[in-house]
């Protein structure tokens, strides 16, 4: 009834992203599982999951609201306490949420032809990420 | 265990919004399951789903806030690719997220008395939506 | 198969940001499940759940960026309507969403080291908040 799929990424730093749909796709497939649900989630506290098409104009314009919203240049609080410099890498990944819950039906997940599952990095460096696959369903 | 509910919306464009508590609710009661959870996921990249206090003032100050994060007629790199126009659809959408999972006990959807589901149409255009509700619980 | 637990908390108003891992950790250790998800939901339409580094300078961070998205003293249309001064708390709720959905492993929610839950108060005023913890597993 649950199936769990760990799947690990490096990524380059902020705006880096990278669709892991056919990963995802393929951990409901291998799950023998017909309907439930899927929850794709990064671990750790500046990186997101959501689904965006998946092309580099709109994955760039992604990242540009999110330095409208957040400007990794600006002046954060986070800053003092440890010297860090990921702020913007904070405020941006809690607002845009670590998990993403999509449900499937015969076999396949619920997407658009042109919507896709992104790992958004938001960190100012570049990270090895965890992403757990969490499959529910009969 | 899994019970799937489709529903589908005609949208008018960008800033429309649907109330689809009532469609939710009754698939959890008919669903015939005490407790668990229920996921409302919107199939897309240029629409969303979340919960707002649905009267045409808190819906029009949520166009808005997008309308100032992410302006419609702005410069998107989305749009050299397609010639589209719906870059500001991608990046509110990618923001809000496509899907709400929500608890329900005693065969009720956990809301307060204030708040709605919604689904949010963020394209430029109107669009045919499909919904789809997946219950699981006990 | 299906664990509910509920929390009660008294908020101090807009940016009043509680951890609640402590409490959603404990919930899933007592159900005795080993692998499945958690479901993190607040009630009401003034308040959201999210992860953030719990950490008074990005908890702050966080508040300001908020403020410069919708800020409280801002115009809403929302305020013509029932006399409230709480438009800029609905329309910060309905982005940051009103529930939060992870994974969890041989009885542990996929949380990083420095990566906490939170209830975040979006209302201009004290509340008094329910949040449903809803563990589907086996």
């Amino acid at each position: 009834m649950v199936h769990t799929v760990a799947h690990e990424a490096r990524t380059s730093g902020q705006g880096d992203m990278h669709d892991v749909t056919g990963m995802v796709a393929a951990a409901v497939a291998d799950s023998g599982l017909s309907a439930g649900i899927v929850t794709v989630a990064v671990v750790g506290s500046t990186a997101g999951i959501t689904t965006i098409e998946f092309e580099p104009g709109a994955v760039s314009d992604l990242d540009a609201m999110f330095e409208r919203l957040a400007p990794r240049s600006g002046a954060y609080r986070h800053h003092e306490r440890w010297g860090d410099d990921n702020g913007s890498s904070h405020v941006r990944a809690a607002l845009l949420g670590p998990s993403l819950t999509l449900p499937f039906t015969d076999g396949r997940v619920c997407l658009g032809t042109w919507q896709q599952i992104v790992l958004a990095e938001l960190d100012t460096r570049p990270r090895n990420r965890r992403v757990v696959v969490q499959i529910l369903g009969e």
